[in-house]
């Protein structure tokens, strides 16, 4: 079924112990469309300037990504750069963002945009995510949402609201524990479900997610990478394998969930390996079969897959006091 | 087989958002017995002052330990205190450290425990885990090392040797990151590997462990827990279960050390659901098996366990670019 992401596109010039450089086609909705593109069609609104390459609304279009959404406004594109920390790439400091279009950006939704069964929030001002919902002509079958520190710090009325209309809310760890005000995840996820969401994603960063649901807790590890070029977009990343694959199934089990969020993570894994999207633009069918596989790999301990084959339970029990 | 463990047994007052005491029973060797004792037979060599509680002494031997190693020397018991952080229950302060009689601790092993198949030398003095290692009468079927940055950063070419003659290492991502001089946890595994060790256990707290080996690599969750009144000795609780897991089934297959990691988990996650050892003295088998099962649920996303049954691999692959 169709997705929509509403977000940003824009140019990240990122240094990293790894890499870097200028102008590098970045933005929340670029590696979600990208990403999601691998299993399900989408269709992207955003702004750019007028300096934007048409070989990166190329790039989109070749992964099927619909870009009608995709507004041209005069002015430049927005820009973001930063420096990964040497000793510690899950850190990193913002040197400038310069919003240049972005500033003004005003969502504004097609009839088929309006009729999109999957919608992906990407993080932006919670007004404009109240605005994109309220233009929905039904409501979707999953509306998912992502935000950062400064809207829970400046906007958490907005927030809040989203929050409530939503099914999955993707947070940081920081950022659950901030906004719901309990140092505990599982208390901090519980906190987000009452108001509504059937599933919080709590992203860990190099240490994988966790995935709450009601009466069920997931655990996904990161797929640990030798080489972190560029940890810019994981996140993203991971949201658009989560839902692209959600949105190609039609299926809301948890079985369909932990699947989702096992190839949000192979899709996040394979964003970091490169800077910018060069990795994740040119992936195979048997890239991502293989790394999920990987995935099984690296966190498999029953290869009878039963419960009944536990391991050293016919033993003599008497060693337990 | 039986297993021996070298380390600290003493007094711990702690404070935590959830609780607080004074002179708790504590040690990086008292959390390993008792954890052990679940699954294996325990002999344990330290040294407590002539105030140590027989009370305590009790319930190591009731749990099995063999205490003959446990020197009775005049003077104090070591004592540590430490305030962990109300925002984030995974730093903590220390407060206090008193080595009193452990700042003479000199092992020396009998001709029992000069035999154990299993041995375990807990965060001590490299010195002293070299001693340990000197006095073994015949190679150890399997040797495993814990330390600390202190170590680290004071006596890293003793460590060194203990490194290269262990089989299995534990160390925390700072630690890991430190010794090896590696910022990044695959490289800086592959470091400990090249010096000897075939398994390196690389200890993320709250965010489990990644369990690196020759070939391949296994992350285990931790078991995500609502109330966490007390994180101390959940290091070694967690290699507790490990090792004596392992001793109980003479098998060093990747599957055996996977489920070993696994049971190492579920004993960390019981050790800090209470302050001191009060739950993790209390288990019953049931206890065991059923957080075991726990984290089968926590973790599977193949209900059908195989490689065969991946999912969407059959739809149409037109889909990718």
């Amino acid at each position: 079924m169709g997705m929509l992401v509403v977000g940003s596109v824009g140019y990240d010039t990122v240094w990293t112990p790894l890499g870097s450089g200028t102008d590098l086609l970045g933005g929340s909705a670029t590696y979600f469309s990208i990403s999601a593109s691998y299993f399900s069609s989408v269709s992207l609104v955003a702004v750019v300037g007028r300096d934007f390459r048409s070989d990166d609304i190329a790039l989109l279009k070749n992964h099927g990504v619909n870009t009608n959404g995709l507004e041209i406004a005069p002015g430049k594109t927005f820009r973001w750069s930063g420096r990964y920390n040497p000793d510690d790439v899950n850190l990193r400091d913002t040197l400038d963002t310069q919003l240049n279009v972005f500033s003004e950006f005003e969502p504004s939704l097609d009839r088929e945009q309006r009729n999109q069964e999957y919608l992906f929030l990407a993080n932006i001002d919670p007004e404009l995510q109240l605005q994109v919902l309220n233009q929905m002509e039904r409501r979707p079958k999953l509306v998912a949402v992502d935000t950062m520190n400064f809207w829970i710090d400046s906007k958490k009325p907005h927030l809040s609201k989203v929050i409530e209309l939503a099914d999955v809310v993707f947070m940081d760890e920081g950022e659950l524990r901030s906004f719901s005000e309990e140092a505990n995840l599982v208390k901090a996820a519980k906190v987000i479900m009452a108001m509504g969401p059937k599933t919080v994603v709590a992203k860990q960063g190099e240490h994988g997610v966790l995935l709450f649901e009601h009466g069920s807790v997931f655990a996904a590890p990161a797929y640990p990478i030798e080489r972190v070029v560029d940890p810019t977009g994981a996140g993203d990343s991971f949201a658009g394998g989560f839902m692209g694959y959600l949105a190609s199934e039609e299926d809301t089990t948890d079985t369909a969930f932990r699947h989702a969020a096992i190839l949000g993570s192979v899709m996040g894994s394979f964003a970091v390996e490169s800077l910018s999207v060069e990795k994740l633009r040119s992936l195979s069918y048997q890239d991502v079969v293989s790394r999920f596989r990987d995935f099984w790999m690296l966190t498999n301990f029953n290869p009878l897959g039963s419960e009944e084959n536990l391991p050293w339970q016919t033993k003599n029990d008497a060693i337990y006091q």
